[in-house]
């Protein structure tokens, strides 16, 4: 199910190279991870954040390099021609500039969100160095229709963890179990893992942007935020829920799953082809400054979503651009008071031709 | 279970400390996660590797610096003395100089292998700015007692699943059906999650050094290597077996497997306090050598572990320095032959004060 037709690493490489065209930019050096995969389909990850598992050099000529340690011959040997791989030792650097030197490549553009010291010293010895941040990313903003579709999936398996989860929630049951329990469900419903740690909050602990799962069990009659996703076929899903157990959900609950709800409606309504990306976050903050609890959302509104949980565009006040067909969003206003609880309410929508839907 | 006590990161950071006078450094950026997370109980991992939620600064007077955003407010408060934390939001490098302009730090040193060319553009606006690898890497190569224990506990866990998968591996169970009955024995288990993604290889499969479990089905008769790992308690566990599943091993099989175990133990042998490190892999490989195999053995011979799975310092054959009581790491030789199939027997050890004991 995962991409795998050669064809679709090809044109998006293409479409880059067209792009530095654009920008005069001869060979770009690709180091980023997720960059990395989009382009070549090779390793979506790397080890360790301090742990690269290889890099790609995008040249004008169209013969890409794709440099890899040994570990990894046998991948690149089933996605990339011999000729253009590179496995490198201790050498890296040296070894890479013997292979570009040998195409007439001296200058290299380079994305400095996604190079270290270390290496930018190294490869000053032998090249030319320009920066070049987020055009790969520009790229990735906006999905193929088959990355729509693979999100469109991604997303499924969270819908129906969601509506397994009031009956698999009892009451005395940890934060913790409950956690454990979606992931097992996502994991056997044939995801990779998830796409970033869940959070299962209850009561209080709703009001904590980053909880995690611990000893706090789920009440009898109480809240319990759940904000999960999964990676299917190397995408990632992201959806939050606010859920009340027990019979009497109260008049708080409900007053506040009312205006986030609403604010969520205001936010999605702003999200659509040609409108200012952060006109969507203004139209969610008015509902709440409306009701006089805006101070009570204390975040941004969302954030693109795709090879990863988060990337562009964010949804914040300040953001830069508009809107554009294919973008998937997430859209998830949140009102919280540490002293109760919190509530968050989250759709991956994708934009249409004439607005968005939800996933 | 994990270490909370604040007295052990303070005590490294005094460690530290005493480090960066007799280097001269009155400041030390600490940006890395596992850095972060040793010396302060604050978040082991960044949400993205794009993405730090957070950095340390270590100052000569001790009142060092917690930077974070509003997500972990809570978390930071719950570690760190408010007036020592900064909760930034998008000017993160000017609000970071405004605090410790204010402490009389104008001068920092930063580890290039974990500052990208990005942050150090931004903080030399504000900071003269001094390059100094492996300080906290330095320290964290030496376990304290309590770590040890942690490892320990955590090469439990494998020791036990290893033991367990014999039984538990039917013939016509798929490489990745193999793989989620590891993660769900680790999980169910108490480990926070696996601590690199398992490599389940059956047959010819063993012979890739990356393998990434899959539809390969475990043979009535034939070999299936497993190198697995988790991480409990914040540290990691690493290690290799390679099953017969059968009746009749045969010759090659065994013969491979005796070679590897008498590389396992030579290389053990070789891990003793003040040997030089690259002795390990060269014993190691003379025993390949004997039988006129050593073109097989096709990697280093291991690596430090501890909150990484890959830390300081690698058993390769150029390692420099020499072994220290204290160092915990992997031993495991293998021999590979992509046509038949290959065979890796891992230990974690730790060396003593007279040699290395297996965890």
């Amino acid at each position: 199910m995962e991409l795998t037709d050669p064809a679709v690493f090809a044109a998006r490489r293409e479409r880059l190279r067209a792009r530095m065209a654009e920008a005069d930019i001869p060979a770009l050096l690709v180091t980023h991870a997720a960059n990395r995969y989009y382009l070549s389909g090779f390793e979506l990850f790397d080890s360790q954040c301090n742990e690269s598992v290889g890099w790609l050099a995008i040249l004008k000529d169209g013969r890409d390099l794709l440099m890899t340690d040994a570990r990894f011959t046998d991948a690149a040997k089933r996605l990339w021609p011999q000729e253009d791989t590179l496995i490198y030792g201790a050498g890296k650097h040296k070894a890479m500039a013997e292979v570009l030197h040998g195409r007439g490549v001296r200058a290299l553009a380079y994305d400095p969100k996604a190079v270290t010291v270390f290496d930018y010293d190294a490869l000053r010895e032998h090249f030319e160095l320009a920066p070049a941040s987020g055009l790969v990313e520009e790229l990735r903003r906006v999905k193929e229709p088959a990355e729509i579709e693979l999100l469109r999936a991604a997303c499924g398996l969270n819908h129906r963890i969601m509506r397994a989860l009031p009956d698999a929630m009892a009451p005395g049951m940890s934060e913790a179990e409950v956690a454990w329990i979606i992931e097992r469900m996502f994991r056997e419903a044939g995801a990779e893992g998830l796409s970033f740690p869940s959070i299962v909050g209850v009561d209080q602990n709703a009001a904590l942007p980053h909880a995690i799962p611990g000893e706090a069990k789920v009440p009898r009659e109480g809240l319990v935020l759940v904000d999960i996703g999964c990676r299917l076929a190397a995408y990632c899903s992201d959806q939050t829920r606010t859920f009340w157990v027990g019979r009497d959900p109260g008049e708080r609950f409900q007053e506040t799953k009312r205006l986030v709800m609403t604010a969520q409606k205001a936010g999605m309504a702003a999200v659509r082809p040609g409108a200012p990306i952060a006109s969507a976050y203004h139209a969610a903050r008015r509902v709440f400054e409306d009701a006089g609890c805006a101070h009570q959302f204390t975040h941004s509104l969302g954030h693109g979503i795709g090879l990863e949980t988060h990337e562009g565009p964010s949804l914040g006040p300040n953001a830069e651009g508009a809107f554009v067909p294919g973008m998937v969003v997430t859209v998830e206003p949140g009102l919280y008071d540490p002293a109760w609880g919190g509530v968050r309410w989250e759709y991956m929508v994708v934009v249409t031709p004439d607005g968005c839907v939800p996933l």
